[in-house]
């Protein structure tokens, strides 16, 4: 049975509603392609958004695309305390009572009541992986990466969907914090 | 047998030597104590400094005293991704070949060809803790923090030293990534 997966780092990012990138870029405004990401359709744009907390403003993020129906704001938890947001840990989507945060477009600017999260730790797999690595949709495993900082991550929930590609994703202080640097390979412990 | 450490964060800092601090602040200035830390005679001072990479330059960086031997700057590996430095994982005082960069005081900066590091984590034992707790000086260590980001971090090393207090040390990066915050205690798992 496979154990290794693939993981890779997900940099600070904002998804947004057709609506908002609109109230951002401009009526009618459709976001560009830059470079296409390991999760099949998903795509980081050329557009970018400051972000604007209570304490400090962070420039130039990216936006992912296609455009979503929440517009979410995925940071490090080195980012909130930067901006002075509380963001919970949580999973993509479940945004109900998260922090709130300013985004600021060229043509316009956007007060985001809830959707800034810090992203729980997670793999993504299709049916078929998760048949070869023995594991189910929301299973909670730990991934142990070998590195100049050798670390465990526990609390990794298993998302399986036929859209995704096999890799799990942490964020930039988790990636810093396991040295998770370069073509990277974890272990799922189950 | 205890196996229970209380987990401390070490947010980005500087030590300076002597010369240092009279280049910075001016000849004569000694530094003025803010606030004592956990490890007997250790404090944060008042003074800070503007560190500079090729990228970017944080402001406002504490100074931890009382002064050493060699200047060091203490990093995450967030900071020296924004500073634009290669800063290695080392224990404090390991700089050889590590990496450098400008420190701006109110009276002068000064450019330090090596000391920028991320600290490697590690715990602060007695020699009577080492004994409680059943290990050595220099011994590698795993150590469990449960949290919403339940995290086994490997790679810990044990320090002993009659000077020290008993507590795990780990920078911001790691204790973001693993939600140690507040009073928090990690399992020793050797």
């Amino acid at each position: 049975m496979e154990n290794k997966v693939l993981v890779e780092t997900s940099a600070r990012h904002v998804h947004l509603t057709k609506e908002h990138v609109e109230l951002l870029f401009g009526a009618g405004h459709e976001l560009t392609v830059k470079k296409a990401l390991s999760q099949p359709g998903q795509f980081a744009c050329e557009e970018r958004v400051t972000i604007v907390g209570p304490k400090n403003q962070i420039e130039r993020v990216s936006i992912l695309g296609p455009v979503r129906k929440a517009s979410q704001v995925e940071i490090s938890l080195t980012d909130a305390r930067t901006l002075g947001v509380a963001a919970p840990v949580r999973e993509s989507g479940d945004v109900a009572g998260s922090a709130g945060c300013k985004i600021i477009g060229p043509c316009g600017e956007l007060e985001l009541k809830e959707g800034v999260i810090a992203a729980k730790r997670h793999i993504h797999f299709t049916p078929e992986d998760a048949k070869n690595y023995g594991v189910e949709d929301k299973q909670i495993v730990k991934v142990k990466i070998v590195s100049d900082r050798t670390t465990i991550f526990d609390d990794v929930v298993v998302r399986v969907s036929p859209d995704f590609k096999a890799a799990m994703h942490i964020d930039t202080d988790e990636s810093n914090a396991s040295c998770a640097f370069g073509e990277i390979y974890g272990e799922i412990i189950k």
